[in-house]
């Protein structure tokens, strides 16, 4: 059943353990913040920092695995049409469009609508990291470190799937930041299913070395 | 007073607010890895995805802000005589030593030195982020993402030095990973002053725009 995250909105669910998250960017150029949590005890959180060093890139798709602080995994990409993600971005947050945007009465953001998302969970906002940012296009120079926030690659109907490899919450959104989706807020879709979309079984590449 | 850090250990201290601390490498390419949390409520703590998105660019220097996981100022890079440091990677741990270097009897690393110096702050592990890795050199490659830990680029005694914007407790490490220093543990010196050191306040600069 495909489900719908509305524009700058969230959601959280929990996700077993060999089952699969599909993010689907239904209109294109939209951006998912994605934070995973273990179910059974949420201070093991999804952490770049790990999941970067041990895939050594920045760049993370098809085969890579998204680790927790403790170095267990929490998800596995199996398959990815778009293949460009972000991993070093916060979640925006009032303080984003305050400090980046000079809004002066800023949205909530991804950050809020992930707080609200999680308070359920008995998850405050301290506890949520570095979100993988799903079809973020953050573009690097490698020389001088600098970034830019460009328009997504994600076409309309483009997929990502996980498989979680712990029991988890995740929490989702449909982000809110205009320079993330090209200063059109769109909507975020997703799948969960006990066994692997068969495109995507089909599409599944092995790990890379 | 110049305190030192012996190889593969690590500390914590208190910094008050408008307070500075100088992070010297002794011998050179040698890394430290800092943690920084506000000292009256240690659930705020030190943000790479804030500071970098705020900063625009991965790598930060002179006039650089370390925001904390509320985007507010946690320290200020007022003078950095190497110009190149990390802020992507978790510390080392007895976990990276198994995955990336596939150790049998893994170190500790700086995970674990960190986890002793915070332990009397009762700052647990999970609670310790991406640091801000002093003098730290990985290689971006914009293009593939890929990244490479190279020797750090300080020679003996450079420097950088920090302004306190909160009341803080600081932890730091003189790093335990082969490839982070060019495979030759060597120890960390740190000084914390009143006031600015007048080498530092003669090179700030200006922040940038």
């Amino acid at each position: 059943m495909r489900l719908r995250i509305d524009p700058r909105t969230g959601t959280a669910f929990e996700l077993e353990r060999g089952h699969y998250l599909t993010v689907i960017d239904p209109e294109g150029e939209q951006v998912s913040d994605l934070v995973a949590y273990n179910r059974d005890d949420t201070d093991e959180v999804i952490s770049s920092g790990r999941s970067i060093d041990y895939a050594s890139t920045l760049f993370l798709t098809t085969g890579h695995v998204l680790y927790s602080n403790r170095s267990r995994p929490m998800l596995t990409i199996v398959a990815d049409e778009v293949g460009r993600h972000d991993f070093t971005l916060t979640p925006c947050s009032c303080d984003t469009f305050r400090i980046l945007y000079g809004d002066r009465t800023p949205h909530h953001g991804c950050q809020g609508n992930l707080e609200r998302a999680l308070a359920p969970y008995s998850i405050p906002g301290d506890r949520i990291p570095i979100a993988f940012n799903v079809f973020m296009h953050v573009d690097v120079d490698g020389a001088s470190g600098k970034i830019r926030v460009l328009p997504p690659k994600s076409r309309p109907g483009q997929r990502i799937v996980f498989r979680a490899e712990q029991d988890l919450v995740i929490a989702m959104t449909a982000c809110s930041a205009g320079q993330s989706n090209n200063f059109r807020y769109k909507p975020i879709d997703f799948e969960v299913s006990a066994t692997c979309p068969d495109w995507a079984r089909e599409a599944a590449e092995p790990v890379p070395a």
